[in-house]
């Protein structure tokens, strides 16, 4: 993308309402507007990382197995009435009546429409295990939103369930999505954490949230440092696999059997029972949640399948939520300066800025379109008129992993400077060695 | 995708409440089920039909100069209030109180909040032409919703906003549009006919519907054989370009010096004027509408930019909407027979079908798995214990452009029959030429 062309609106100044650095980030760099209190626009280039986190999302989801659909936003009471959740809800609800005076809302979880569409088509345990997923926009009528996408009403939300015919099958889908998860956020270039969490309105017993480290989270984490030392992605020798079930068992140990708490939970005399030198403290973001709540709503919703004996009896459930909206926020968070955004080089929107520092002059502009030309849509081309200070600091603000400076004096001795943003690392080098190490 | 494991559930028996074509076969072949009054769930099946007609209308979006933002689906009235449309709009605005009291809605459209964004970040020609799109779901509360997904509630929509500095740029926005959504149609394996139309509630003075044929479509239309031999995708010699504005006058001398009309418009004298070897009648289903509506509402909600003399001028403005997920339900009553749907290739939820004639056969299941492998997710692999009779009729039903059938006889000589859905044709071949006629 030509940034002349673009439409990228970045802020000089910074907006008042904004509390924390990814808000104030995310306004300044042009990608997002807000329209409501709470609800946002994307922009081009905000839309760019949303894009890329869920296409990351959905690539694990379905290598662990989940299946996509897709579930409206708008769904009936009546199946809110069948679990009983209609009521127990509160204002968080977003409810509305349509022209036939019927009531409906705006959904913020979708436990109940999935349990419908299970029931009116799945009927045995020939069928099972079966875990379906949705990436989709969802409504929490906050009666404070805050923190920009972090805490906002209108947010996307990747949110699986799974159906299994006993608990033991459940726990095994349970923990093929805590694996999902962990991969998910190492692709992200995220640290993330499990951590044992409250069931809380969605019901069940066995639950963990996901904390991910940035220093300006929301609360105080406690963790043993063993959670730095695996690679989640690694599938085969020393990695763990989705379709073994000793794998799964073996990575749910290492999950769960070394400390990791938020303050809120945090217990001191675990805490002692840790080796000094592995404790480590931070702070951290909630960025997904997993539930297993076992029959709590295919009782209430009367939904059974055969069991290999015939018998009709309720499949266990369980939900999986990774909040994608947030993430991109929290991805900020946890990666940013004093200059702007930091983006880790899976998410970014742009691998590389393009910087002319002297736009109109033929030479500059020679290298500049050769570069764009190999580059194509991994590259956002700064071919504005302006002086290199503003473009600079646009692309410190914006956060492309790489920087590409083309000025006169360079290119007249062949070279242009290529800046690694997240360490500040510049080199010279000849454009197609730059090109090299920005593709490579 | 195996169909063992596959979430795809098929039913035998044709639902009631589907009066037409691609209503029943979207619910038998698995596509989407019915959650509300005209509000469906996407199943797997489905969703990746909805994916690929996006993808092709997101291209030729791009393609166009267009830039993709996303906007929320929750609107507040306040801007609504200020174009005046909040009282016009009626009924169909699914009108919203959130916890705090204040008026918001579902949108049904977008000129409203792309204005205000525009507003606040647009102040110069030099950004002009600018052309903004979302793909998002929107909300009509139609008072009697049927067809399916053609007529429901909440429907996907791809909508476009374009600015421009005078009447004249203006034009040539709407010209673009125009060619971007005739060659879409044709990508998707449509016959796409640009008439004109009324402006409604919009407003403005140039509209245009598409309206595709469809033996089954809504409306009698009258039009010109003329429409039949252009080429809209050919870029260069012959064809048009986007860029060229002597192209795009000869594109829409083109589309619009020879008759076309829906019977609501039908002129039988023009009519008359048509060589009688040229007419054409057939029925049509409306899948897309353009509009030019000037200052309307940049003049009401006071948006303006400063022009080259440095005069404050309210930009004229275009809107452009595709119906993304009508297009599913519209290309089916397009391209179906009695034995169910009949895929254009560009948009078919998988290339070829799989048909294992005796599963559990180790020849049989050997070739099969052979050709899976070598489809990867372009196939779906009927591994079910059931006989070939269900899987020939589902295989038709589902509509897949290519069957590979794989039973005992054939393996033996070292065939597969390869059936072309669209004209029945079959071929026995070798499983190396079967591959490379589906993949070539």
């Amino acid at each position: 993308m030509r940034l002349t062309q673009g439409f990228i609106p970045t802020l000089k100044e910074t907006p008042n309402e904004a509390q924390i650095a990814s808000h104030r980030l995310m306004l300044r760099a042009g990608l997002v507007r807000q329209t409501s209190a709470g609800i946002y626009a994307w922009l081009p280039l905000g839309l760019r990382v949303l894009r890329n986190i869920e296409r990351i999302v959905r690539q694990e989801q379905d290598a662990a197995g989940a299946q996509e659909l897709l579930m409206p936003t708008i769904q009936p009471a009546e199946l809110w009435r069948e679990s009983g959740r209609y009521d127990d809800y509160g204002k968080e609800m977003l409810r509305i009546v349509d022209r036939h005076d019927r009531d409906m809302l705006y959904g913020p979880t979708n436990e109940e429409m999935i349990s419908d569409i299970f029931r009116q088509s799945v009927h045995s345990y020939r069928n099972l295990p079966l875990n379906l997923y949705h990436i989709q926009w969802k409504f929490r009528d906050e009666t404070r939103p805050r923190f920009g996408v972090m805490r906002g009403r209108e947010f996307l939300m990747k949110d699986a369930y799974s159906f299994d015919i006993d608990r033991a099958a459940a726990v095994v889908s349970y923990r093929k999505m805590m694996l999902a998860y962990m991969r998910t956020f190492q692709r992200l270039g995220l640290k993330a954490i499990p951590m044992e969490a409250d069931t809380g309105p969605i019901g069940g017993d066995l639950s963990h949230e996901f904390i991910i480290l940035a220093p300006t989270g929301e609360s105080q984490v406690f963790y043993d440092a063993a959670f730095e030392d695996i690679d989640y992605g690694a599938r085969g020798a020393g990695g763990f696999s989705h379709d073994s079930a000793a794998d799964l068992e073996r990575f749910f140990h290492a999950m769960t059997s070394v400390y990791a708490a938020t303050d809120e939970k945090h217990d001191l005399e675990k805490w002692a029972a840790v080796a000094p030198e592995r404790r480590r403290e931070g702070r951290g973001i909630e960025v997904g949640h997993i539930f297993n709540f076992g029959t709590k709503y295919t009782k209430a919703m009367n939904v059974t399948v055969a069991n290999a004996e015939g018998k009709q009896v309720h499949p266990e459930m369980g939900s999986y939520g990774i909040g994608v909206s947030r993430l991109v926020g929290a991805t900020i968070e946890a990666s940013h300066d004093d200059a702007g955004i930091i983006w880790p080089d899976a998410v970014a929107p742009f691998r590389a800025a393009i910087l002319n520092l002297k736009s109109g002059d033929a030479a500059c502009d020679a290298v500049c379109e050769r570069l764009y030309t190999a580059l194509g849509d991994d590259a956002l081309y700064d071919d504005r008129p302006d002086r290199a200070g503003v473009k600079f600091n646009d692309a410190d603000l914006m956060g492309h992993p790489w920087q590409l400076v083309v000025g006169p004096r360079g290119v007249a001795a062949g070279k242009v400077e290529l800046k690694r943003r997240a360490s500040g690392e510049r080199e010279e080098l000849s454009p197609e060695d730059a090109l090299s190490r920005v593709t490579g």
